[in-house]
C-alpha cells in the first residue's frame, strides 16, 4: 500500500497546484474547446489565438506572472500574430487537469510543473526537481546542454505534448514549524503539509503528511490542525502570512533545490504554426524560464528582510543528523520511483549522472566563492 | 601615477579581449562602414542586414559562440527579416574598438564585456563583475529586477549605445600557478597575468601584474616569462593547455564571480527597426544571456574532470589569510574607482546595496543547500 499512498501524494501535486481561487469562473469558457488549427482559421489569417491553462491562481505572484510573461513575449515578438490568453486554475479546467486539457487540444498551451503528472508519468518529477538534486543553474545546464530536455520531449511525446522549461523557483525553503525541530525524534507524529517526493520522505521518517490545499494552509497552521507547512520561499510565504501562525522557518529547502516550471504545448497546434511562430513560442518560454529565477531572487531578498525584521521570524537550519536521514531516505524513495517504469529509470540515471559530474564544479566555483565572500574558506 | 597605471590595466580589458587571431583579415570589410539605416535600404525592404563586431576571436568557445547564438535567434525569430553577420576581433575592428565601432554605426551591434570600456566609462566594470561581488543569478536579478539594467542604459545613453546582458561566465577560476601560493608572502614579486580590477588588487599585494595577450599566454607561462595566469575556467583553460605549463589551479575566482557579457546596439539603428524586430533583438540577447551560463556549466564539468583525471592538475583553495587580504584590498580599489565620477559612484552604491540585500538570501538558499547536499550543515 505504500506505493499507492505515495502515488496519491505525488499526483496531488506540490506547490500551489492544490489551490483553487474562490470566485473563479468554471463556466467562463464552457463549450469553447476549439483546437488550435480551427481557432486560427476562424480568425483573420495573420492572427492566431491560443489559450494557456495554468495550475496557478490567475496572476499568482512569480509563478502565474511567469505564465503571463510567456503570453506577453509571444505577442511582442510576433507583432501580435500570436495571442495567448492565460487562464488561472479553475477558469477552464482545474489545476490538475491542465495536462489533459493540453493533450486534448482544449487549450494549446499549459503552464505548471511536471511533478503534478507523476500519477500518469512516473518520470515526470525528475523534470521539476528532486530532493538533494540539481540547483536552478544545474537544471538549466542539464536541460539545455545535457540530455534533460531531449528526455523530457521523449517522455511527453506519447501524449502529443511538447514540454519547455518555463521558470525556476531556485532553492525553496524547508518549511514553517510551530516548534523547533532539533532531532529526528521531533519529526515523529508531526502533522505537516509537504507534497511530492519530499512529503514521502518525511512520511517514512514518522511525519503524518497531509496535503492541505494552499488556500486553507494558513488557517490549518494557525488553529493547530497541522504543526508545520512547506510552501515556496520568502516572497510567496510572506504573502500567505504563515509567520503569524508559526515562528520557525527552516533552511535549506532540501526537497526542492531548483524547481523547473514547465510550459506544455499541444503538438498538433505547434506543428500548425509557421516556423517563425514555433521559434517564438519556444523563445517566450526560454525567456520566462530565466526570468522567474531573477524575479524570485529579487523578491525573496526583500521578503526575507521583512519576515525577520518586522515579524520576528526565527531562521533555523536543519541539523546534520536530520539532513543525513533525509538524504538517505530520499535515495530509497527515488529508487522506488525510478523502478516504476523504464523511462523513469532512464531519466533518473541521467539526472544522477549529471549531478555526479556537476557537483565538483559547483563546489569549486559557486560554493567556494560564496564561502570566500562570507569570509570563510574551503580547504 | 597609481591611478594612471590602474587605468591602463583596466582599459586593456580582461579575458580574451587582448587576443587577436593570427591570419585574421583586417581588410575584409575595408571601406564598408555603412550605417544601419542605409544598409537596410540597400536590401529588399523585408530583409535588414546588421553587422555584429565582437571582442572575441571568431567562434571562440562559449563567448564567441554566445554572439553567434544571438544572430541565430534573431534570424529564426524574425523569419529571416533580420540577419546579423558576426565578426571576430580584428575582422572589422580590433577587440578594443568594438564600443567605438558601434557608437559610430560602423557596426549596428557589438558583443564583449563592459569592463573593456573602463578607460572611457569608469562605471562600466560594475556591469560585468566585481571581485567578491554578485554571482550570475544575483547579477541577473540586479540587472532585470533591480536597478542594474536601467543604470547601464543611462550610463551608455550619452554614447548613443544601448546595452543588453548577453551571456554570463559564472564563477571563474582564480588562476594557474607554477608554485603553490600558501601565504601572502608568496604573492610578492610573482609575475602574473590578471587583467582589470583583480589585477590592480594583486598589484597592491606585491604581484607584478602583466597583461599578456591571450594568444601568447601559454608560451609565457611555459617558458617562465610569467609565473601565473588567470584566464576563465576549466573549459576555456583546458583548450589553451595551461596545465602543461603550471600544475596548481586555484579556486575560487574571487575576481570574477559572475561576469556578464554584453551586447551593445547602436541606438539609431535600433530605433530604425520596426517594433517587433526591436523586441526580437532584445529577446535574442536575453536568451543568449541565460544560454552561456548553462553551456559553460556543462562544459566546465567535463573539462574539470579531464584536467584532474587525465592531466594531474592540482586543485587548491586560497587560504583565509589570502582571501581576507584580497577582500579588503578590493574594497579600497573599488572605492577609488567609484570616486572617479558621479555615475560610477551611483552604480557602485546600487551594486553594493543589492549585494547586502541578496547575500542573506543566497546564504540561506543556495549556500545552505549546497552544504547539505555535500553532507555538511550550517548552523
Amino acid at each position: 500500500m505504500k506505493r499507492r499512498e505515495f502515488l496519491t501524494i505525488g499526483s496531488a501535486g506540490a506547490l500551489a497546484a492544490g489551490m483553487t481561487l474562490t470566485g473563479c469562473n468554471q463556466n467562463k469558457q464552457s463549450g469553447d474547446s476549439t483546437p488550435a488549427a480551427s481557432a486560427a482559421a476562424a480568425k483573420p489569417a495573420e492572427t492566431i489565438q491560443w489559450k494557456m491553462v495554468t495550475t496557478w491562481p490567475k496572476n499568482f505572484p512569480g509563478l502565474g506572472t511567469g505564465a503571463n510573461n510567456i503570453a506577453r513575449y509571444a505577442e511582442e515578438l510576433s507583432n501580435g500574430r500570436l495571442k495567448i490568453e492565460v487562464y488561472g486554475a479553475g477558469e477552464i479546467v482545474p489545476a490538475l487537469e491542465v495536462f489533459d486539457a493540453v493533450r486534448a487540444g482544449t487549450a494549446q498551451m499549459g503552464h505548471g510543473g511536471a511533478y503534478y503528472w507523476q500519477g500518469k508519468i512516473p518520470a515526470a518529477p525528475f523534470f521539476t526537481s528532486i530532493p538533494f538534486g540539481l540547483t536552478a543553474d544545474e537544471m538549466n545546464s542539464w536541460l539545455y546542454y545535457g540530455d534533460g530536455l531531449k528526455l523530457w520531449e521523449e517522455t511527453y511525446a506519447p501524449f502529443g505534448v511538447i514540454p519547455q522549461p518555463a521558470g525556476n523557483t531556485g532553492v525553496q525553503m524547508g518549511g514553517w514549524f510551530r516548534k523547533p525541530i532539533e532531532t529526528l525524534a521531533d519529526f515523529k507524529g508531526l502533522k505537516m503539509r509537504m507534497p511530492g517526493i519530499g512529503g514521502e520522505v518525511l512520511r517514512r521518517l514518522g511525519v503524518t503528511v497531509v496535503n492541505t490545499p494552499g488556500g486553507e494552509l494558513f488557517q490549518a497552521l494557525n488553529d493547530g490542525t497541522i504543526d508545520a507547512a512547506e510552501w515556496v520561499g520568502p516572497y510567496n510565504d510572506l504573502a500567505f502570512g504563515f509567520y503569524r501562525a508559526a515562528k520557525y522557518y527552516y533552511a535549506p529547502g532540501w526537497q526542492e533545490p531548483g524547481s523547473t516550471m514547465e510550459a506544455i504545448i499541444n503538438k498538433k497546434a505547434y506543428e500548425a504554426l509557421p516556423t517563425d511562430l514555433q521559434h517564438i513560442v519556444k523563445a517566450a518560454c526560454r525567456m520566462a524560464n530565466a526570468d522567474m529565477l531573477s524575479e524570485l531572487t529579487a523578491r525573496n531578498n526583500e521578503s526575507l528582510k521583512t519576515l525577520i525584521n518586522d515579524h520576528g521570524v526565527q531562521l533555523r537550519y536543519f541539523s546534520p543528523e536530520i539532513l543525513s536521514a533525509l538524504k538517505s531516505t530520499t535515495k530509497t524513495v527515488m529508487e522506488e520511483l525510478a523502478a516504476k517504469d523504464a523511462t523513469a529509470q532512464k531519466v533518473y540515471a541521467s539526472v544522477m549522472a549529471f549531478l555526479a559530474d556537476v557537483r565538483p564544479w559547483t563546489d569549486l566555483s559557486t560554493q567556494s566563492f560564496l564561502a570566500a565572500r562570507d569570509g570563510q574558506a574551503k580547504s
